[in-house]
Order: C-alpha cells, then structure tokens, then sequence
C-alpha cells in the first residue's frame, strides 16, 4: 500500500464542502445534501425501471399483482423501453452538442471570432473522408467539412463515417449485430418510436437498438464534437494547470465557466485576456480577471488553456457559496437548476447562454456562432461590473488546490510515446511503446475511468479510491469528464504522483514525463478513448475486446453516461458501473446488458458490470485484466 | 334531441365484448380490462407529471416537503420537461412511420410490389417543391422526391418544405415564435437534449419546443407520411365498406391487419385478392379471404380498397377473443403486447413484421420495401394454413356491424363540393362551397375529432356522444384515428345517418351526398386537417384561428395524441382534451398551454381545453364556435 500522503484527501474536500455550506446557511441557501435528504427514499417502482409513464393509460407499475401494464407488457419490455429512451437521450444530448461545434465550424471565417486552430488536423479528417484537399484554402476546406459532418446527423442512406476508424474486426461484429449508426439523428429518433407506446417490448430489440443508439454517439455524435473542437480550438497538448476550489481567488473577478460546449468558454476566456477588459477590471478594484471552470467545460478550456478547475458536478454549487464568484456562465447540459435560487442568494450573476438550457432566476444572453463575439464580450463586462456588489462577509474561498498536467489529446499522447522511440527502429506515431509495456508486464493494463458525479455515491471517492488502487497494480488510469476533475483535484494528475504508483507504472511516467493518470477531455472526449483503444489493437494487431482495458463509471448520473457505457461496450470494452441503471426490475434485460453470455456479450463481446460496493468493483477490475493478460498469454 | 334509433349502440357493443372476454376467461386469457383493474389507482406523482427519472440521481418527486428535484429543478421544469419528452416520443413516432413511407417510394419501379398510384399527386407536389417534372419520367420523380423528402428529416439548413401550405399569417406566426420546424429528427433529437438533465427548466422554453417538436410532426413527418401514402398507394376517394366486430366471417380465413403504416397492409390485401391464394383457401375448407383492420392500419385500407373495419384501439383483443381469427398481422404502434399471449389461448397467428415493433410471443417475418412481395405472400399463405386449426367450441362473431361511406381525402373533399358548384360563376377545386354553409349559418362551424381510446374513458363513448350533439347542432365533424372508427362502428359514417343531424347539416349531406362525419383517414392523417383548414382561410380570406373550427380529442392515450393536440394549436385551433396530458402538477406548464393569455395563446392564437367532463366539454366546443361566428360578425 502507497501512502499517498501529498495528496488532497476526500476528508479536506468535505470539510471545505462544510465550511461553504454554513455560508449558505447563513443566506438561507438550499443544497443538493439538504435536496437528498428531502427526496430519500426514491421511489423503487422507478429505481428498478419496473413504472412506465409512456401513454396515458397508466402510469402502470409492474408488481406480482399487476405483472403487465395495461397494453400488456411485461416488465421486460418496460425495463428495456425506459433503457433505452434512457440512451436516447444520452445519444440525442452528447450529438446535438456536436451539431452545434459542427455549425460553429460552418461560421468560421479568417477574420471572425471563430477560426480555424488546427488546420492539420481538419486536412487530416478531409482525407479520410475522401475530400479533395490539394491547393483548398482551409477555410473553403472546413466549410466543406462541416457540411459533410452535418449531413453526418440526417443523411438518408448509408452508415457513419467515422465508423471506419475502428478496427475491421470490430466493424465486422457490428455489420453483423446489425448496430452500424445510420444517421446520429435517425438512431434518436427510431429510439424513440420503438419504445412508443404498442412498438418494441422484446428485450433483446431493445438492447440491440440501445448499442446502436450509444454507437451513433461514440463513434458519431460525440467524435464530431471532439474532433471540430480540436480544429477550430485546437488539439490538446500537455499544459500545467491547477484544480480545486482554491483556484478562485479573493482579489480577482471570478468568472466561472460551467457546462459543455466550448464554443461559449473559448469566447469568455478571449475576453477575459483582452486588456480593455483587464483594464476594467483593474478600475473596479480588482487584480485582473480570473477564469475558473466547472465540469466539463472546465475540461475544455484546462485542456487547452490551462485555465483552472473548480471543480466537478457537485460542486458547482461550492463556487458560488465562496462569495466571490462574479458570474456562473452556462452553456448546456448538467447545469443545477438550483444555480438559479441560489446566485440570489449572493451577488453572483447566473447567466444563461443557449436556448437550449434555458431556467428560471437566470440572465439569459444568447452567445451563438453569429453574436459570440459582442456578447461574450458583454457577458465578461456584466461581470467585472459585478465586482463592486460583492459581500465582504460572505467571501470564503478554502485554500485547497493542486497542480495539474492535462491535455492529453490521442495525439498528445502518441507525440509523448514518440518520445521515447528509438528513430532507427521505430515507426513514429503509433501506440507500439505502450503496446510494449503492457506486453512485457510493466504495464498491467489500462482502465479508462469517466463520468460524472452521483449522491448515491460518497462524492469522488469512488473516483478516487478505484484509481489509488489501479495506480498501485502498475494499471495507466486515462480519464475524462468529471473523473478526471476527481483525480485533478485530489493531485493524480500531478506528475509528481508518479511516486505512489506501482514500480512499473512509475518507471513509466519517469520516462515518458507524464502524470500516471491521463486526462483526455471532456465527457464527448471519450470518443478519443475509442480511436485509442481502436489504434492500440490494430497497433498490437489484437481485437479490442482482448486489450487489458476496461472502463469504468464509479459514479455517473446522466443519461450520456448510459448512452457512452452503450458505445464503450458495443466496442468490445468491458464496462463497470458503480450506480445501476435502472435495470435491476428485468432479470432479462440486466442478463443482455451484464451476462458473460448475454446478448451484448455474444454479440459485441463485452458486457456491462454493475457492482455497489467499490472495493469489489476495483478487485472485479484488476481481475479482469489479469484474465485478459492470460488468455493473451502474457 | 334526434332519436339515433338505427345506430348500435355503446351497450350493445360492451354486450358483444362481454361475450368475448367470456370466451376469454375459458381459455385463461388475460384482459385490458383485467389489467386496468390491477393497476388502479395510478401513481399520482405520475398522472400529475411531477415524477424525474431523467437521470440517475433519483427518481425525485415534488411534494410539499421536497419542492425540487436534487439538481434543484422545480415543478414546472420537471411537468415540462416530461410534457417535451412525451410530445418529442410522438413526433419520432409519425415521423418514422413517414420516413418508411418515402423510403418505400424510394423503391419504387414500374415492376416492382410498390409502384406510383397517383403520378398526378406526386408531379403536383414535385411543383410545390419547385422540381422540373416536364418530360421526366414518373419514377425518376417518385425517386427524386422521395431523396427530397428525406432530407426534410435531417437536412443541416433552413426549415420545412410543408410549412409553406399555411397561410402566410400562420407562417408568420410560426416565424416570430420562432417555432419554425427544422429538420424533422433535429427537433427531436433537440427535444430530447433540452429535456437532459441540467439543461432547461424555464416553462416558456418547454412549451416552446414541444410546439416546435409538434409541428415537425404534422408539418412535416406526418405530412410525408400522409401524401407519399397517397402517392404509393391512391389517393383516398369516397368508398363504401362496412365496420364492427362482425365484419369477421366465421366462413372465411379472417386476416386482421393492425398497425399503422400501410406498406404492410397493402401487401397483405395485394396478396389477399391473389385467385391462387383464394384458391389455397378454399382447398383449406374456407369460403375465402377476409381481410379485416383494427387501429389506423384499418383507416388507411378501408380508406382505399373499402376493407371493414373490425375494430379501434380498445377492440384489438376482441378480433382474437372471436376465435375465428387465423393471423393479426402488425406493423407499427398501438399493437397491444398483450396479443402474444393472447393469440396463444387460440390458434390465431400473431405476426410480428417490423425490426420497430418486436414483441415477445410473435412470429417475426420481416417486411420491408426490398422483399414485401415475397414475405407478404408468405404471411397470408401461413394465415390460410392455419384455417385448420380453428377450434370450432371458440368461435363467437358477434353479429355487430353497419355501413360506413369513408375515404374523404381533402382532394375527395374538393371534388365533392364541387359538385354543388355552378359552373358559370364558381371556381372548382375550392372550400368555397363549404365555406358559403358556414357564412351562413346552414352549419354553425366543424370540429375535427381525433384520438384514441383509452380505458379512463368509457371506451368510444366519448367520440359518440359528442358527436352526435355535434351533428345535432349543425356542426360537421371530420375524424381520423380511432375516433373515426368509433363513429363508423356506431353508424355515423352511414350517409343515412344525415336524418338524424339538425335541420343545416342533413340539408348539407343531402346534397352533397356525404355522411355527416368524415372520415379523413388515420392519425398520420390529422395532415390533410391542417391543409383543409389553411385551405378554408385562404378561401375565405381570414385567419385558420378564425374559423369555427375546433380540434377534439376526448379519449386519446399516446404520446402521438400529445404531439398532434401541439401542431392543431400551434396550427391556431384551440384542442379540447377528455383526458389530462400528466400536466396537472405545474400551474405554469398549464397556464401556458391552456391559459386565454398562456403562452400559446399569445404567440400561436390558440390553445387547449381539459375537462374530463365529456358533456362539459362538448358544451365549450359548442359555445367557441358560436364566440367565433360572432366575432366573425356571422
């Protein structure tokens, strides 16, 4: 056992939790912790999937008395209609984020606020899609390009384009499950109709269109807003950066940047280093202009700005109980309501941004590819203005932060293994170094860890927990969404935690120079981690579903993170979940989606793992891997 | 009162179905009416919408003592976002049935099982949508419209095609609420991401895209479903047939065809009228095949071959209680899983024919555009085989049926009136004449009866009774859905059922020679409504919110209702609802959709009425379309 002794413990976080919810308190702020309390206990009919609310002949609920609904079905046809509407919205959530980077690309222009960043790469994708890219001017190419990912969502025929990045057995296993995405848009939709009332109730119907509903995410949706948001903000590269609530800092305007879609965050970070801004700020009293992010779009933006993060989903209340939080800039997706009350409570200015998220007790100024740049400039003013309104006695922001390298882009990654290739043997830009690690066993394996934050689950422990413990057995951690925070802010993604790792894993960071846990990006980032593992076993020359690599989402809560586990599993990873989906009503659906010879398993060769207890996820993990190894025979 | 003495009555028809679920309980057959029973009452958190199950954190249910949701959302946002949800699963609903419908055209050929019935239809719509159709020839059209009208689903840019039927009020309307529909599966795609967790919770914005979402329906997918029916399959013209459970033929192979989209069901009745498999049929000791409907699939049939009608939603167990029944053949939505374990206490054949709608307990024999002639074929064949295995002791038809002249496609409905037209003064192909009865007062205005049935309502009573009142005070009344084969059923749709109607009306279909409801065929076709009512205020010159004109849908269930009652409003006609949309726990979610000065009344000039008071209800249509009359000045 390592004594992770630098590290910041969950026990620091929680008591800067404590201390910031007195604040709140005192201004008769509601919190999520005292929200939890009021709704426990959940409702059980709706925790094991077994209510159906899709007509309005019910609801109906399955009980040993009531074993059908009213149109007759049964409880496996109900758990596996709300599963996959659950996915459905997921898919619908992560791809329509993507559509809109998608249109921002289509606005690009040399002189606009949004330009092209990395032109390599945009040429890069041109070509594997087939287009012309000789003598193009790059802003002609991207417009081509934007349209054609469009098209991606509502093309009438054909398959997503992004599938051909995976290996050819894996394309194999889905044109003969029958789970290749048509367009992202089609997939929502058909969803949809067939959990309409009187359509689908056959499980494994359900759970088929479940893994194609999560595919046009992963491998659709979700890998058009990472890859746009690389070329137009650029692909990132490792950049020092620093994590929890300590970031904020008393004498600065704080302005917090919180939700998904970096086309808003690009734009406030911009102007918060103009100097007239600067300037403005100076004048009301302040040092300078501090941005800190929350969730995802922390993610974005330390990724590829450095700009510190604040923290995760459960905390984005904690920013604005440190009093000294000017304004909360949201954009889309896993943004509290509660943000709303509760800026009332302090001077903080809650400002919405996109028709998409619009709530109550918020400014709504809309930023969009045609206005981003007036009023992200707009947004930033209201909130240097803000300062001066500030509360003295409500200011408390805990001393607690850590340093952080992020920014591990899959071509980060393969530019850091470059690095330690030997240019007379080697072909560069490949993942053969890490292959050769795994391989001799200084490297167990790898487990990808994501997702979000969930109170069934004592907050980043998980998180956390699972990490210190694969870190220890030699297991590389690659993480995203609000993992990756958790392990931020807990000083994982410090190089210098190197230490604490297992001699093989720490041999490794050593050499390589990087933090034994790797940030790859925001939650449509995982699509980043599919391409890896798809270029690890055409590198190795495996199929995926023999790589030691499992994912695993300790403590997720929204439906993007059951629409990625769909896409992570349809692509041949063992996926482990630390909240249950809402499956355990059906001992069918939960055998297609979890059984060693379940539908997913026999059909995509892998299959989800639900474990409540922690410890026994963790050891089910490293177990799975070392399986993995042997039947590899290493 | 009139003395509707020649109509079967509601009494009549539960006494039939008495006798069936007798035949039932025999056999160990379970019931929806069983089941309503076993799940009473119905979870009150879910009937008044306050129940989130949106993600994983909960569920969360809004009482007293827990007023938000753990994000912290409020009631209003959780009753909106379920109302979103429940109208973007409708919307998904018809649109897919319509992309089968233009992906049906799209295979299309001069000798093929699918072909063009209506050139004349298809080249009028190639002009609306400015395509040159001189010298071309037919099914290059038919394809190149149907490319067309499949990029409506998913096209990046701009908004329906459909949209600019409308009068340009409405389109203005439509413009500056910015309700605009875009790309059909975007909008839903959209809906689903607004309803995500941590996205909107601000009533207006839900209300809002629920309209948005209902129009891409009706302006859009059930529009290609409607017209590309018409193309495929003939425009409906008036026909007579009959409906009511005895319809079936105890002499005959009965074949129920139940479903919605007529791919399906127009092979089946091809296949049905084949001389070697009437001959098949008769070698099995059958005088014949009968093909019979249940749902829409029954509207769209009876509407172009004159095929009876057995039955309507609530009825789709009875056609297998008869014992006579050798195969229900489904497609899509509104097919009971019950049927699978019911059809096996008999002998009927329950085939299942869409990967949409799969069922437990079904024989799956896929028919689709590519391999319909063959699988079709094959289907009825089963059916016949399976003549033999009747048990004789089982079978009961009860002896229910009447006469029903249906088949009134807006294009019917023109040539009707013009029938009545002078042709030394009067323009051909215009609502004119039927708008000269209403300026009049020989009819007092219309209502369009629409929906479902659904077990909270005494089932069809609802449809009847309001009907009759309708008809009684000179109002005319056209019908789609289940409600129309409420009103056949009874007898309404008897052109000598005009004698009971007020003195207006029975002058009216006497001349004219029309029953006094009309049927305009199934719910996708609620279509053709919108584009008679933009049809009676360009003829008049007022606007569709004008007109004594109401939509009615007293005893709906599906989530299909939900976004159908959305388009009629946002069409500017005020829906009046027998059943509650699971709505009633926001004050601000029912104030927007049926407050006089709600939101949609301000920006859409019409709204909803609930009231579950039938008579109530009918008292509050009637008295609208007099307020309307006299603001009219007629």
């Amino acid at each position: 056992m390592s004594n992770w002794e630098h590290l910041i413990t969950i026990e620091q976080m929680e008591e800067a939790t404590n201390a910031l919810l007195e604040t709140g308190k005192k201004v008769g702020a509601d919190s999520w912790q005292q929200r939890v309390k009021n709704q426990t206990p959940h409702c059980g009919f709706g925790e094991s999937g077994t209510c159906c609310r899709i007509c309005s002949m019910g609801p109906c609920r399955v009980t040993p008395k009531s074993p059908r609904g009213i149109c007759g079905c049964d409880v496996h046809g109900i758990v596996g209609r709300n599963y996959l509407r659950f996915t459905a919205g997921g898919a619908a959530t992560h791809s329509d984020h993507g559509r809109s980077i998608c249109h921002t690309l289509h606005a690009v222009s040399p002189t606009g606020v949004y330009q092209v960043k990395d032109p390599e790469k945009l040429i890069r994708i041109a070509k594997e899609w087939g287009v012309e890219t000789e003598n193009k001017d790059i802003y002609d190419l991207a417009h081509e390009v934007s349209e054609m990912a469009l098209m991606e969502y509502g093309k009438p025929f054909g398959v997503s384009r992004w599938i051909a990045r995976a290996p050819e057995h894996t394309q194999k296993l889905w044109h003969d499950a029958g789970v290749e995405p048509r367009a992202i848009d089609r997939e929502v939709s058909q969803s949809m109709h067939m959990t309409h009332m009187g359509c689908s109730s056959l499980p494994e119907a359900l759970v088929h269109q479940s893994m194609r509903a999560g595919l046009c995410d992963g491998w659709g949706g979700s890998m058009c807003g990472t890859e746009f948001s690389d070329v137009l903000f650029g692909t990132p590269k490792p950049i020092d950066t620093e994590a929890n609530i300590g970031v904020m800092d008393k004498d600065m305007v704080n302005i917090v940047v919180h939700g998904h879609d970096p086309s808003l965050s690009e734009m406030i970070v911009f102007f918060a280093n103009d100097p007239e801004m600067i300037a403005l700020a100076k004048e009301q009293g302040a040092k300078g202009i501090n941005i800190c992010g929350v969730c995802c779009t922390a993610n974005e933006v330390a990724m590829r700005h450095g700009i510190p993060m604040a923290g995760n989903f459960l905390q984005q209340e904690n920013v604005v109980l440190t009093g000294a939080c000017e304004a909360i800039v949201v954009d889309v997706q896993c943004i509290f309501p509660a943000l709303g009350p509760l800026s009332k409570c302090f001077h903080t200015k809650f400002i919405t941004t996109s028709p998409i998220a619009r709530m109550p007790d918020s400014e709504f100024i809309e930023v969009n590819e045609l206005n981003a740049g007036e009023n992200a400039k707009a947004i930033v003013k209201m909130a240097i203005e803000n300062f001066k309104n500030r509360k003295p006695d409500l200011v408390n922001i805990p001393q607690l932060k850590t340093k952080a390298r992020v920014g591990y882009s899959l071509e980060a990654i393969k530019k850091e293994l470059d690095g330690v290739c030997n240019s007379h043997v080697d072909t560069y830009g490949t993942m053969k170094p890490l292959v050769d690690c795994v391989k001799s066993g200084v490297l167990r394996g790898a487990v990808a860890m994501v997702g979000c934050n969930n109170p069934k689950v004592r907050p980043d422990t998980a998180h956390i927990e699972l990490m210190k413990k694969l870190l220890e057995n030699d297991i590389i951690v690659v993480v995203s969404g609000c993992s990756a925070q958790a392990a931020a802010k807990a000083g994982l993604m410090d190089p210098d935690a190197a230490k604490y790792c297992g001699e093989g894993l720490k041999r490794v960071c050593r050499l390589v120079g990087i933090p034994p846990v790797l940030h790859m990006g925001s939650c449509v980032d995982i699509s980043r981690m599919m391409v890896l593992a798809s270029d690890i076993a055409k590198d190795w020359g495996i199929n995926i579903s023999q790589i030691p690599l499992v994912g695993c989402a300790p403590e997720w809560m929204s439906e993007k993170a059951v629409s990625i586990g769909n896409y992570v599993v349809a692509t041949g990873i063992d996926t482990y979940l630390g909240v249950d989906p809402y499956t355990k009503g059906s001992t069918e659906i939960t055998k297609a989606l979890q059984g060693e010879d379940g539908w997913c398993a026999k059909n995509l060769e892998a299959h989800f793992v639900v474990d409540l207890d922690i410890n026994s996820l963790c050891d089910r993990m490293i177990a799975a891997i070392e399986t993995k190894r042997t039947a590899l025979g290493i």
